[in-house]
């Protein structure tokens, strides 16, 4: 049950080494607090298998990726695997450039990351080795619709099969799968897109719900997805239009601010209940 | 008319890439996402040709250089100018130290951005080689007044014309120019300048609407600057003082989100009848 | 009086040098301008020094250390004493790797900061050199109570004696002290612990506070510490459950924009009339 899977979080408040973007960092931060676990960023070669010794799980996202972290995601992603932690990658604008395409490959077969989430272009350049990203958002030609989503789920669990781990492709419709069973799940709301880091947010929860469900991350990651869609949804609140008492229309800014809101005050029975999914 | 300039950002939707500064990037990249174009984030020596070549503009904001990121922002500047994308150049805090304004002038002689855009002070210092930059505001000995107004246009546009580009001044009195305009804006509050990055902001969405109107730069970056003034004045409300329902008074934590939403829900009309200024 | 030492801060805004890390930065950078000073962050070590030179206090940060940006923690440190400057060090993170502990160590031992501000297990690193940080949260083991107090006081009094400097543990109770005098504060909610970054917004404050109030270090801290603690209070409301209109409950995205609202408006008045301390 998606619920227990978030009341897990809030039970085991598992630590979460980031080394992440600096873009959205301070939101994965406040989202994982949020939902009840504990975050800490370190990058530097020096201090990444420290950090990730004392952590329940490793989140890697290479959305500003340079020269001086790409060694230290490696060195701590080696070490979280040999301590047994779950190990997430979040490959941002894989297939927008040469590094960012070859360092989300490098990772995912020398790590062997035990969750990989992205849109449908990054996730796509993972399994052909070459993208058309529109920059760190998916291409309109990639997109998973009704009329493709059978095809889709296929090539997504057979990627898991060769990967050996789940993987999730979120989008209007979200993918969560590994090599027999996927979860496709229908929250979130369309505004979601307009606010930076909301797919950074998702990954740094993800590692929260992995480290805190060991027995099963396929339901634990699919219980993070429709957790973050359910809260696009609080936030957006059907669609009605915002105004504050400035006069002011309430735009992205307040969205992104409610989304971590609705993180930070959902329930385990608000999510069973909220969760828009089937599993094929 | 500058509500068109606007509406070419929703229309065109183009892809901006920045280089910039830590401390202000994520609101750099939601109020791009507002204005209705789409951020990227890169940096590093090894990425950033690839992803300025599927970017529309690159916006280079120097206010947390370094050794790393400085070789990055030449190699995306000249790879950008080679592929005629505009460049938009925001010399942060160059006078208030020699590695800035030695960087901001690098940049300003070999990469010869398309739009440079600082306070009086930074733009000052980019045409005496020298200045007296407080931080990263302006000096107010630099301040321009209704009474130095006329002669501060000259200099800007003699700058713009040396410079071969549009010089966006903004402050309490915003000059955009070129060799032979200037639009003088009046838009704006004060409490504008107690929030951290409003200028980045402005950089960000200013190579936005350049991006998406090729064929007037200068009205396009007046379009910029008058819609970040007008957001601020609808987020200030004319001076109303604003509670939350808990009883804090609303203050620059709540300004900088409504000033985002108010770009995020602005329209072509209501910046065409908001903006104010005068063209000499 | 507590009071008068906001009211300095807003009287000379000075200008104050971060180096800190890259998640909390804009937090620190906003709660800077709220609380009536200015920020500007330099990081490089051919910038901090001029940097440095013309600010009023430096404020180091280790939270993302790393290779690049510590030798800039030196550079800077010892260019602020030289001016007589004041340096605030904030270890973050100190006892949970190797890297933290030793270059927190390193910094108090060469640069001899005026203020060092941390959680109770931080501090105690510094004393033992070796410590049981759970990431960046105080370990539940050394926590601060009305049991420990007395005897923790007494640690805090020697430890600052023999590092001549002000010494603030922040946490449940907060601990500010010189060899001889201690400032106990009991103001804060516990859901500032959901938010990333109170510990280094304060950090940040104790600068602008210490800078504009040379004469007395001391009660500059105690000042900071008590006004961090007063605005979550106001921010959280005595704990009535808040609601947004679109029937999202607030939660720690809203109390993060809360708490700078609130410094933004708090008055030395207010500060006066609402600081609970005790000096022993």
């Amino acid at each position: 049950m998606l619920g227990e899977r978030l009341e897990n979080v809030r039970k085991n408040t598992p630590l979460v080494h980031n080394i992440t973007n600096y873009v959205t960092v301070n939101d994965v931060a406040n989202v994982i607090l949020a939902t009840g676990a504990s975050p800490i960023m370190s990058d530097d070669i020096e201090d990444v298998e420290d950090i990730t010794t004392i952590c329940g799980a490793l989140n890697i996202n290479i959305g500003t990726l340079n020269q001086r972290t790409i060694p230290g995601m490696f060195k701590a992603g080696k070490k979280a695997k040999e301590l047994g932690h779950p190990v997430i990658l979040d490959p941002v604008g894989a297939g927008a450039s040469r590094l960012r395409t070859e360092t989300a490959i490098k990772i995912a077969d020398e790590i062997k990351p035990d969750v990989i989430r992205g849109n449908i272009s990054e996730i796509k350049t993972l399994w052909t080795g070459e993208g058309s990203t529109k920059g760190v958002d998916a291409d309109i030609a990639d997109r998973v619709t009704d009329e493709n989503l059978a095809e889709t789920v296929d090539a997504i669990k057979a990627l898991a099969k060769e990967r050996s781990c789940v993987i999730a492709v979120t989008g209007a419709i979200d993918i969560v799968a590994d090599a027999d069973k996927a979860y496709i799940i229908r929250n979130g709301v369309a505004e979601m897109g307009q606010i930076t880091g909301t797919g950074c947010q998702l990954s740094g929860m993800t590692a929260a719900y992995v480290a805190a469900n060991p027995d099963n991350h396929l339901e634990a990651v699919a219980a993070a997805v429709a957790s973050m869609g359910l809260a696009g949804e609080k936030a957006k609140n059907g669609g009605e239009i915002m105004y504050s008492r400035t006069g002011v229309q309430e735009g992205n800014s307040t969205m992104r601010n409610r989304i971590i809101d609705a993180i930070c005050n959902m329930t385990g029975k608000e999510l069973e209940k909220g969760a828009k999914y089937e599993i094929i």
